[in-house]
This record gives C-alpha cells, sequence and structure tokens, in this order.
C-alpha cells in the first residue's frame, strides 16, 4: 500500500465529510481496523459488530464512520454518508498512484495502422493487430491481445491476458480485468443432415458470429468474464455497468446502464436488461428475454421470463421474493405437512367408518 | 464485417435455397435487420415477432427466410428450411475470410523437434514445446501455449491465450476460444496422515495426473473453458461436439459426439456422456455416471445419478422434465395446501367433538 | 506418460505397501487398467464393479489394491490401505519427471529489483514485474504474469497464462494452474449520486482495493480459478487447501487450512471458511458469514449464514442435509399430497353435509 500524507482536515475535505477532533494530525494511510496506528485514518462500519466492539481499543488516528456512531470520547474521526462512500474516496486520496509512463515496449507487438493516443502504456508481450486504435492514457498491460480493427478509448486499463477479438469498440474508463475475453464466438448452431447414411443423422453447423462487442463508458468488467460478439450486430455493455468475475453474457445481449452482475452469473443470448439492474451471484437468465429497470435477480436465481422493472426473484425458476421465500419456508414443513395429512386421513376414516362408511368411500383413482 | 459481392441467385444456389424475386440482384453482406439496404440480404426469425411486424418497413435488398412466411409483395428473398442454416451458410459465403499467410513470427518460441504442417501461422508469443506437432493450415494466436509433446491438427484455430498441456491430442478443424486451458491436472487427493502429533491430522496428498486429454474432430471449445487430463488414460470429447464458454469437465470423462454443452456448466470426474447430448447452462453433473444417447439436462439442472437415453431432465436433485414442472408449480402452491390443511385440522376437530370426542383422539407424537 | 523402472519389491517398499507375489518384477509404468502389460502395475478400486469384473482378463504385471479384496490366485500385488493412497504414491515414485534446468529465458521479462532463487526456471513470454522475489526451485511457464512486488516462494509451479497481480505473497511448494487470476480487485461499488439532473440518479462508484491476497503453503489451484485481493487486509487461502479450476473467492476471504473447494463454486466476500471445510461443485456461499471446521456444503447448494462444524448442508437455499433430502423427497410427493388434500376436503364436507351442514362452515377469507 503505496500512499501519500494529508492532514486529516483536508482529507475531510476532499472526501466531502464532516471533521471530528483534531484537524491537523498528519494521515499517510488507510488501514484495516487492526493494522492502523497513529497516522493512519481507518474505517468503521456501524453494522459489524465485531468492529464496534474492538473500537475502543484501537490505535488507529482518526475513524471514517457515519453520521450518527457514538464515538469514544477523544476518537478524531470524518463523519459522512454512506461512510463506504467516505471508504472509497480516502482510499483515491490516499493511494492515488501515479500512472508510470513507460510508452510502447520493444517487446510489444504493434500492427500495421496501429493509432495511439498520449501517453499510451503498452507493456511486453502485449499484442495490437492491424488497425487497433487506443486512446489517450491507456494502458495494455503484459500479454494482453486486441484483435485486428478493435477501438479501445481513453484513460483505460487491459490487464494481462485479456483478450480482445477483432471490431470490438471499448469505451473511455473501462477497466477489463486478467484473463477475461471480449468478443469471443457466440454459441450458435443449427442441425445439418450429415444425409451420408451414417449413424450419426446430423452435425451442428456454426452459424458465423460476424458482429462486435460495444462496452460503453466507466465499465468494469471481472477477471476471467466472457462476453460474446453479436451474430449480425452488436452485444452491448452499457455506461457505468460493474461485471465481477466469471461471469457469462452471450451474443446479441443488451445490458443497460449502471447495472451490477455479480461473479459467475450467466446471461444467455439475446436477452436485454435495463438500467440499474442487479444480478447476483451464480444467477442465470435464458435467452430472449427483457429485465426491467432496477430489477433484483438474487443469488442462484434462474430465470425464465421476462422481468418487470423493480421486481425482486429467487429461486429456480425464479419467483417473486415474497412467494419464494414463503414456497421455501414451506418446503422445510413437508414432513409436518405429510405427517398432517396422514392424521387426517385416519381420522376422517374413523369418523365414517362410525358413521357407516357411506359419505366418504374413496373414488378408485 | 467484411465481405464479398455475390448475386442473389448464385446466394441461394450456393446455399441450397429457393430464389424468390431478382435473382440478378448485387448482393455484398448480411446485416442485421435494422441496418440491411438495398444491396444486403437480411435474416427473419419467423418466431421473432419485433422482425415480422417490422418486415414491410426494411430496406434490405432480399431476406433469408423459411418456405411458408408471408412475405410483403415485391420483396426478394431465398425460402430455405430450417432458416437458420440459410443464415448459417449465408455468413459463410459473403462473409468467409481468406487465412493469413503469415508462417511462424520469429517473437513466437518454436522447442526442439517441433513439426509444422503446411501454412501454418503461428503467430507472436505463441509457445510450442518441445516435440509439438502442428497439421496443415492451422492457426496458432498470440500467446497461445502448446505444451511439450502435444499434436494439433490440420485446419484448427488456437485463440490467444489457449493454454494446452503437454502430451494432449487435439483432432482437425477444432477451434479452441481464448482462455481455454485443456489438459490442465484432474481434481485428485487422497488423505494422508500427517502423524507427527500436529493438530492437523491429514494432508490432501495429490493424486498424480499423468494421462492426457483428446479432442477429436471438429469439436469447438469456448472461451475460458477447462477440460482436464485423466489421471491415467484420456478425458474424452468426442467429434463434432461443440462446447460453451465457462464449461468445466473433469478428469477421466468421455464426452461423445455431436453433444452440445451450454456456458457455465459442469461435469464432474469419470462421467461418461453419449452422443446428442444436450447440457444446458449451469448445469452440473456428479462423477462416475452415465447419460444415454439424446438425453436433455436443462439449466441449472443437478444430476445424480445415471440418465437413460433420450430423458429430459429439470432441477437440482434432477427430475424428469413432466414430474419436475408439476413439482415446481406446486412448489408455489405450498402456502394454499397450508391453509387447505389447517382448514381440514379444524373442521375435522369440529366433527369430532360434535361426535363426542371418541373416535379422532390425536396419537401422542 | 515417461517413466523410471524399479522392481516391483521397491516399489512395495517405497510406497508403503505390502507386497504379494514376485517382488523381482521390473515394473515400468503405472498404466489403466485395459492398457497395461507384464511391465506394468495398475489400479484397482474394489468399488469400481467394471474394473473388478475385468480383473482376471487382466494383463497387468502387478495390481495395486486394498488390504482385503480377493484376487486371483497367481496375481502379483501391493496392498495399501487406502489404495488411492497406493495409487498417488506409485504415481509419484514411477512418473517423477526430472525438473528442467532452463534458467530465466531471455525471451523473458525481468523487472528491476527482481530476486531469483536457486534453479528457478522463468520461461519465454513470463513477465516478473518490479521487485518480485522468487524462491528456489520455482517454475515460472510461458506467459505467466507476476505483478510488481509479489512474492513468491520455493518450490512452486506458476503455469502458463496465471495472472497474479501486485503485492500478493505465495507460499511454498504451491501450484497455480493456467488462467488463473489471483488478487485482481474485489468487487466493491458504493453508490453516489450523480446529481447533474440526468435521468440518471447515481453511478457505483469504486472502492479501491488496496489490500493484497496470501496463499500459504502446499496450497493448489485450478485452471482459471480467481481469488480477488481484499479492500485493505489480505484475502487469505490457508496451508494445504486445495482449489479446483473455475473456482471464485472474492475478497477479503479468509479460508482455512485442507479445504477442498471444487470447481465453480463461489465464496462471496468476507466470508470466513474454518479447516478441512468441503464446498463441492457450483455451491455458492453469501458473504460475511463463517463455516466451521469439517463442514460440508454439498453440490449446488446456497448457503446463506453461519454454517456449525461438521455439518452438512444441500439445496438453495441450503438445509441440513436430512432436513434437506427428506424436503426434496417430498417436494416429489406433492401430486400425490394435493390429490389427497382434495380427496379430504370432498369427505369433510360429505360429512359435514350429512351432519346437517353446521360445524364445518369455511370461514371467509
Amino acid at each position: 500500500m503505496d500512499s501519500k500524507p494529508i492532514t486529516l482536515g483536508d482529507l475531510a475535505r476532499e472526501i466531502g465529510g464532516e471533521l471530528v477532533g483534531d484537524g491537523s494530525r498528519m494521515i499517510t494511510a488507510l488501514r484495516p481496523f487492526d493494522e492502523a496506528g497513529e497516522s493512519d485514518v481507518t474505517f468503521l462500519d456501524p453494522k459489524n459488530a465485531k468492529m464496534v466492539a474492538a473500537l475502543p481499543g484501537s490505535r488507529a488516528g482518526a475513524v471514517i464512520v457515519n453520521k450518527t456512531f457514538g464515538l469514544p470520547s477523544g476518537m478524531n474521526a470524518i463523519r459522512i454518508e454512506p461512510p463506504h462512500l467516505g471508504l472509497a474516496r480516502a482510499l483515491a486520496v490516499l493511494h492515488r498512484l501515479p500512472r508510470k509512463e513507460l510508452g510502447v515496449s520493444p517487446a510489444a507487438h504493434l500492427g500495421s495502422g496501429v493509432v495511439l493516443g498520449e501517453r499510451v502504456n503498452v507493456y511486453p508481450g502485449a499484442f495490437l493487430g492491424d488497425g487497433v486504435r487506443i486512446g489517450d492514457d491507456t494502458d495494455i498491460l503484459p500479454g494482453a491481445y486486441v484483435g485486428e480493427g478493435t477501438g479501445i478509448g481513453a484513460g483505460c486499463v487491459i490487464h494481462p491476458h485479456v483478450t480482445i477479438y477483432p471490431n470490438c469498440r471499448i469505451g473511455d474508463r473501462v477497466t477489463i480485468h486478467a484473463g477475461a475475453v471480449i468478443g469471443g464466438d457466440g454459441f450458435g448452431y443449427v442441425p445439418e443432415p450429415l444425409g451420408d447414411g451414417s449413424s450419426e443423422p446430423f452435425r451442428h453447423a456454426k452459424i458465423p458470429q460476424v458482429g462486435r462487442v460495444v462496452i460503453e463508458d466507466d465499465v468494469e468488467i471481472g477477471a476471467n468474464t466472457t462476453i460474446d460478439r453479436a451474430t449480425l450486430a452488436a452485444t452491448v455493455i452499457g455506461r457505468g455497468t460493474k461485471i465481477d468475475n466469471q461471469v457469462m453474457i452471450g451474443h446479441n445481449c443488451t445490458v443497460g446502464r449502471h447495472n451490477i452482475i455479480v461473479a459467475q452469473a450467466g446471461i444467455s443470448g439475446s436477452t436485454d436488461l435495463g438500467n440499474y439492474v442487479t444480478i447476483a451471484g451464480q444467477a442465470g437468465l435464458v435467452g430472449h428475454i427483457t429485465v426491467g429497470d432496477r430489477a433484483v435477480i438474487t443469488a442462484k436465481a434462474g430465470v425464465t421470463k421476462d422481468v418487470e422493472p423493480g421486481k425482486v426473484l429467487i429461486g429456480a425458476p425464479a419467483m417473486d421474493i415474497h412467494e419464494g421465500r414463503l414456497a421455501f419456508k414451506l418446503l422445510q414443513r413437508l414432513p409436518d405437512f405429510k405427517k398432517k395429512i396422514e392424521d387426517l386421513l385416519r381420522r376422517v376414516k374413523l369418523i365414517e367408518d362410525a358413521a357407516g362408511g357411506t359419505g366418504g368411500e374413496k373414488k378408485p383413482e
């Protein structure tokens, strides 16, 4: 953790928080609760009971906390809502690293007609295909591959071993983490008769995928995530959307703006997501559906049809969260239901027998 | 989208379709419905209501469609069944790119005893270990790694950052997408007592994985998919099988011919699949089972035992699709069942009380 | 399968097993059951009925088997418990490959201040950032990336296209398979109002992830697995833990010692696992929970709260295995329950009607 020193008062101002205590104290880093010393600021999540209990013993020089938490007397602090915003901003201030100025490594490969903006770094082992365009202040890290004709905007970071297939478009301030694959072929085949009297009646003929992927500005894509190119047009990831590791997004999808897509989620081809949608971890969506704005698909849910704006879904196949929670709760009560049904059958039989067995004879099944 | 021009009549002949309208019209590309112009052919999926509604306004020079769809008068078309086969073939005709002839980049690494066929391209940063053999017309893209002693057939494309471990066998016309890992160690350990009186009673001793992976002809493997090498013999992927992104296939599996395995599915070790099996997205299979020909494992299903040929399974643990659909439907009716059971209990109690409470006393539990 | 010859007697001694038959027979390899010849040893899993049935016809020179299996007369063998431990040890003896001594390839990149131990191999295309330290006898394979300031211990193997981000710590005898990503940014954002009157009320502001990943000794990590760096402190993988392919471990997690984490499992941020925990394939754990020692999370389970030591969980949301199995069994009996409830309703109505319909009138809902 490299860092740069600042007074607590200046830090409070820079992050838009309210200073409590000694504004002249020098702060050199933001450190975890149990490692922070006198020249460090730390972060208190008021919902974290362990942290709260440990606070009086902390040696931290100051703490970033929400507006209402009751601090021990004498504790310096910066109050801000939500406190995680204070954390994000303070880390950006204290641990902002200067970009290296390496330029283009001679051990990188640049194809013909490559156009680089100002202050672009291309690390050893990176490969830029013919006609690639890279905007200002973008880093292409070791071993990253950018296919022919792809354009990348300004202020991007393309991490090691990222593969971007040809003819894709990446916006500004996009970060793509290691091993992600953008623009691989969509998974499209059509049965084609083999007609040679073999025991194999047909093969899966490939539908060539000649479309592209468009990633808009301010998107972040996690490690080993894959986003397939469209068959004809474009798979689109909207502005400000954040995608975690090992997510799979199929061909022809349109993902809206400011979505959150958590690790190992999968979105099948030709599905469209609105804005501010959340897809939690390991959730899966079938293809050719539409998910409305602000919908939340919870972890491991399996979504099989259109989702209205704002809906929260749970389970596979996915249900409305209230129905679903009730269903799962009652699922665990099935042994009790079974017992009650058996008890009822026995008691009703007794009643019927006592009445002469006329009214309740069971219909033959 | 590079493309090569052709008359509509020639295109119809080349793809085996039936020409409707002006066969002399020049076609330069296949474009999406809303982008196609007069010299483009487009594709109409008759099941896509949006497309169908937009058809009369389309400026496309011609449309590929099925045999029965009612076209607007004056619209040029190629009719073919299934229409997606026409799409696949027309893209292959119009967007077939000539392979580059680069030969072996001086920035690639070739080990000793490497044998290359005719017209092989090895891009910068690719690594071919000692004794690797590569067939004619195969492309090894930047950063791909082919371990010692591995053989790759003719007409293959090994995309960037693919890793093929040593001593594997890849057939002809195999495409492996970026980041896929073929032949990594199977996940096999055996508890071994530590016997040093430590608080850690045992460690997981590794079972060395000295087998290999065999990929037969005409297989396509998606980005970031992993297929582990066998412990002793071979993990086999049968001819014509298509595997999507982020699929995991464990050691010692035998996958049959012409299977379809969709993204994020996982197949545990020593499981065997027949031919024409479909494994949908995020499905999982335990190890040491057998799945019969033409079985379909639907999305997110969890298969725990052998599957008969032609069966369709749903859910986790997996059920026959009819049983499963009914079970999931009734799962959502549990609140209603609960209410009915409570109602019955109340009513039966009333009847028993009215009858003197003798017949129905509840047994103590 | 390279191998080195040894007498059966010596092999029995080296693996700690009991010799049966001709100890002077030369053994050159351990081969699969149906490929083994006279100079090979093979392995018999007594639970594998197919193998057991085929044993009398095997041409293997000897067989590794458990202590009680009834061998055909005249069959040479090594008896050991558990037999898989014999398999592991025999493979290590017979197929132990000598490490190559390549040193540092001129086609690798070494940053300033890199410190290498004895007998380190750095293959072509590998990248070691400034200040990286590598212990003795470690292999850095082609295209592996080790970020600035990261330390790797002795006896490690870092496979092709592995990415280790800056400032991580890798212990001794750690194997990381191809395409794994260690130390990518944790997935942490906080909503930040955009306040520019746009139709987009907020953006997801990134919480910089300035912590690290610590991998302890004797850990093995599978292909394309991702382990994110902590926000402030460390994501820790404990000694002896084995992780399969395509596993996702979120930021701030602490994974204990000797855990087994199977393919495609996902562990959300800030979750802590004890020792000897098993997480089966495609299971998922929410964040901020604790899993006790020796707990077992079965395949596809979705764990939403703390897990006590030794508990076995099944299903999503996860239940105790006994409850869960019963619930899933009864789920399939819902059609029967439905029928019984309907039958009861009919019969009770008949009884009530016969009694004058006074006692059982339904309350309005």
